[in-house]
């Protein structure tokens, strides 16, 4: 399929902040119309304090989402600006200039959505990023054990490692109209790759999402995470992960995207250190299946003894794009 | 003249962040080419704040003149964003946005000539706003009675009222090569208003100005002040601002634009009370004055009891339009 042909086609991604970036950054260069639709339920950071002292939603998933749309060339310094990490200042140190901007058309515009439509409006940014419920909530986790706890970056801590059983929105959230008019009228809908509980499964928590899922034709696209992780999944196979998505949207996935490439031992070893593996691929015999080699080289570069070894893997927007494309140009 | 003629006029406007912004505000429906040179030697406020912690030039000024060239239809978000101030947040409380992204921009380039030249990017801003100074300096001001104080933000305190002999910039600073160029190759510049030591005579208080105005063959227009300021012109008639900046500058204005409409007695009886009155005409046998009906009637239904003087009254860019094209159009 030419691109004059993709051109029509529109595409929803849902997620994260950081998991999404990759997946729309590739599809920009599809030129598909994009909408991502993203978990609110962050907490702790410079969001969490933003969050706490204005009393509106949590931006950073969404300026990372927004920054993800300006990644072509001339808009170089949109995305640096969005992006920029004030590093001194007394209140302003560990603030993102892109939570700032957000944060003031919130207040000018009263309404998360209608802030980002005003932000992709003064940045020119093409696709829009939508957040998963128009209501301030946090996330809820239910442990197997029957405990409960309420937080995202209860998440963040290693020391928090307990089977999760599920999440939920703490009050309850309506889904945002807009996100439901984004999957009725998509033609693909990608889930992934990103936290499982803390992105994934909170952007698909909010109460309507499987009555808008039951409402579109659109081709369902699951791209699995290349790596376990300790707080939140924890011994899942590839097919644990699939078939918790699909419980919450209430449909089958068409396609699931998975790593083929080796991952390098070293990289492995400092994953193993914390209890974190491969995600186990126990779908070969899937015929949904979509092996790919999609891992970014570039974090390997990284000197990743410094950085956490969050940052040591991750997508690449490349080789995804191809994949991508192989699927969509069917 | 029309206005494909006019298109290609240069126009140099030099001031302040406040009263710069009807001129160019103005200027911007000439279509004339618009650069502005503002003084860079503002202490306290949000402005001071972040210039203490953060050790670059002081940005108010320049995120007003920023804001002025976004005046246009479709430009309002832009120029909402430039000017929104945080009403709360630790440390946030007091910020302009627009002061952080000028100085993330800064910290980001190491520059602010070059973090200006970002923001026009990044907001297609047309026209460009450059430093006087690219060195950080403070306001020395030279008093009558052969004391010193350095800082501009001493100028805003009625108590430090006492007459100036003349104002420097400390350390001494070099006048910004984009400013010299721009002057040298200006059509016209524009002069003022604006608080007449602190803004005026502060941007034309860098080094090498006088040689930057030699290499011109620009017509020079000064815009008189409608009053006078109790911590810095009390008494000066309009001859005596004039004959300061043609010493500064080292050589004759061109045309005088001063204000010929009534300003109501209700305003007069409140400026009064601060011991500041209308800048008192004494030019009117000189042939370059331009006497022009310049208030702006906005500021009179703004409900001034509430605010302080210093908002009450303002040149009108509608009307400075007027005046300003029938020079230009000469």
């Amino acid at each position: 399929m030419n691109k004059t042909n993709l051109d029509k086609l529109k595409v929803v991604v849902i997620g994260g902040g950081t998991g999404v970036a990759p997946v729309t950054s590739g599809l920009r260069h599809l030129g598909v119309d994009i909408s991502t639709i993203i978990s609110v339920s962050d907490s702790g950071g410079s969001t969490g304090r933003i969050r706490d002292e204005f009393g509106f939603q949590p931006v950073g998933d969404l300026r990372q989402s927004l920054a993800a749309l300006a990644e072509s060339d001339g808009e170089e310094w949109i995305r640096k600006l969005l992006l920029y990490r004030f590093e001194k200042g007394e209140g302003l140190k560990g603030h993102n200039l892109g939570n700032l901007i957000l944060t003031a058309l919130q207040d000018m515009t009263g309404s998360t959505s209608e802030a980002l439509r005003r932000a992709e409006q003064v940045f020119r940014l093409e696709g829009e990023v939508i957040p998963a419920t128009e209501q301030v909530v946090d996330l809820q986790i239910e442990y197997k054990d029957g405990t409960k706890a309420v937080g995202e970056h209860i998440l963040d801590d290693n020391k928090n490692a307990k089977e999760i059983e599920t999440v939920s929105l703490t009050p309850a959230a309506e889904i945002n109209p807009y996100a439901k008019k984004a999957i009725a009228k998509a033609d693909y809908i990608i889930i992934g790759p990103g936290d499982f509980y803390a992105s994934l499964m909170a952007a698909i928590a909010p109460e309507g999402i499987k009555g808008a899922f039951k409402q579109t034709n659109a081709k369902i696209i699951f791209i699995m995470n290349l790596m376990t992780r300790l707080t939140q999944t924890k011994d899942m196979t590839a097919k644990d992960h699939l078939e918790e998505i699909e419980e919450k949207i209430g449909k089958k996935v068409d396609f699931v995207i998975l790593n083929s490439e080796p991952i390098p031992e070293n990289i492995l070893s400092h994953y193993a250190k914390s209890g974190e593996n491969p995600v186990i691929n126990d779908l070969n015999k899937d015929p949904r299946l979509v092996k790919a080699k999609i891992i970014s080289n570039q974090i390997f570069t990284k000197g990743y003894e410094d950085s956490t070894h969050r940052e040591l893997l991750r997508h690449d927007s490349k080789k995804l794009q191809k994949v991508l494309s192989q699927i969509i140009g069917k």
